[in-house]
């Protein structure tokens, strides 16, 4: 795919974008070059007797609380509300091929160059362009213009696989955990890195929801952002735990999952008080982790759902004793599917 | 380590930079504000009645095939000619802590703001900083200024492992194999990529030996660029075989492989004709890959001669049905492993 062949709202009819907030949405008005021609999904994240504004022109559906209650009925129960985790609402009822979510207050960010980047348009070329988990190209995205797959790379692996996630990063302020924003709450990244890759079978990484992209008839079933907020034990977790379980489906499915470009603008450092909440996340997750390094899910799992389930009694059985909650975030990764089943009967 | 707490010849009398060549090396010309500092050790790939000149001013000690003939005595025959498989010689006598290994005539490269990348510096600091291949960064290197571990990443695993090889890259004139060599005769690498990353446990990657960095100390005796040249069915692979058994060996030993920077620059297209000749590598890799993708070492091996004589086993056993040269080149890494233990006797 060329640089040029992508017109300015490529697939215009196969993404939503979901954005979750308590607050008004002026940060679109930064975004409205790129947004504007594409339906966007928000999730009212608070209160749902309150208006929010959504600036004039953009196309939107707008749920709150009350919807979801109202759409979902008992099962309504497995999403949770603040933090970021309510979007996965509009995951399920979105009926796109493709979704983008951002967290709001992100800015545009700029490249090198100084113009201003098309962060959904770069997603979108992930996405659209295979990933390559089984062997490693040392210049990178081998899909790109310019690029190819270098000398030894075997030829038999260079159709590579459907990519199902694409990972944006971010300018500006990073996405450090609460310990490290208190040790360096100076450190901004300014460093833009050129470059996309595939995250290699077998490998996990810590999956931010602020920029995120992903094929929905793909993975859409794996992307439950979990139990978080102010009734759970753990907050500012919800991405990272979801990137470990789409991690551990795609390496099953043989789908890609890709990290790198485009950049967004984070200029809004979080409190990193507040982000302490996260701090069981930070002790659980070193049990967390060899679960998930070590997970296997069997062969007869051929669908998301399928393995998404199967995960879910795994979660139960190994980390049930780590903490009750884990029990609790089991049960809802069921009621979630049956939810989306529910929703999209077809797939 | 601050960019800046490097001086201008950082670990001076820890590296040795080898180079093999048929030609006088007017390219150290060129290289010559960063080199030298330091020692060089320079294998005469040729007819060795023949003088090649080096520019005044260098420390260096060169080697032509009949010294190798008499410091090997008959154990020389495991060191190749022609291609850069010589090298390895030189890995083998060098008393250093480090190598940095370049092909001759490829140029110092300049990075986007015009300035002249000092490439061993860059590997110096790869080097001396960690690796993390059980877990990936979204960040990519940690451990650089003005970056760190992101949200989500586990705590217990930010100490990382100590790092063997970093692998350069080039700009300009991408190592393609000869089909894309033939495809795309103009294509150009221009994209400069700021990063360093750590390639994670498990995968394998095609290591280029143009650009090479390594700790001799950790993984010396495991360079061994093998059996290639116009004796052997195979050329133009010495490089990529020699990765493979690296990471497998790191990969055990738990040290770390990195890749990104430095750039250098590849301004001389090699041959495509030419390196049709590594036809039986593109062949025979799809054999090799699944072969090294699934090498396991036994818990025993905890050093990397251990590790490269059992490899060396697995070679006959599983690829000598391959090709009968896979027989010749298990039996030289045996020879390569006596060698190197009688000139460096105390490790």
């Amino acid at each position: 795919m060329s640089e040029s062949s992508l017109s300015s709202a490529p697939l215009k009819d196969e993404v939503d974008i979901v954005i979750a907030t308590m607050k008004n949405l002026e940060f679109l008005e930064m975004w409205r070059p790129f947004f504007q021609p594409y339906h966007l999904i928000i999730i009212q994240d608070g209160d749902p007797s309150k208006t929010i504004h959504v600036p004039h022109g953009f196309d939107y559906k707008l749920y709150n609380r009350n919807d979801i209650n109202r759409i979902l009925g008992p099962k309504a129960s497995c999403i949770s509300f603040n933090y970021s985790s309510s979007r996965s609402f509009a995951f399920m009822v979105s009926k796109k091929k493709y979704i983008f979510t951002i967290h709001h207050d992100f800015f545009v960010a700029k490249d090198p160059s100084g113009k201003e980047i098309n962060a959904l348009q770069q997603h979108i070329k992930n996405l659209l362009s295979p990933s390559t988990p089984f062997f490693y190209n040392t210049l990178y995205d081998p899909y790109r213009e310019g690029a190819d797959f270098v000398r030894g790379y075997p030829f038999s692996l260079r159709e590579g696989v459907p990519t199902a996630v694409s990972h944006g990063l971010w300018l500006d302020i990073p996405d450090y955990d609460a310990p490290t924003q208190l040790v360096k709450p100076l450190e901004r990244n300014t460093r833009y890195v050129d470059a996309v890759m595939t995250i290699p079978k077998g490998t996990l990484f810590p999956m931010c929801g602020m920029n995120l992209a992903f094929n929905r008839e793909l993975i859409g079933p794996a992307m439950y952002f979990g139990l978080v907020g102010d009734d759970q034990p753990i907050g500012h977790y919800e991405d990272i735990w979801t990137g470990w379980c789409v991690k551990v489906i795609c390496d099953h499915l043989g789908l890609g999952v890709k990290t790198g470009l485009p950049y967004i603008s984070n200029s809004k450092a979080s409190n990193p008080f507040v982000n302490l909440k996260e701090y069981k996340g930070i002790y659980w997750q070193e049990e967390l982790i060899p679960f998930f390094q070590s997970a296997s899910l069997p062969k007869d799992c051929l669908s998301v759902q399928k393995c998404y389930i199967e995960l879910s009694k795994q979660v139960k059985e190994k980390l049930g004793k780590v903490d009750d909650y884990f029990n609790k975030l089991a049960d809802n990764m069921v009621t979630w599917i049956e939810a989306w089943d529910e929703l999209n009967p077809s797939g």
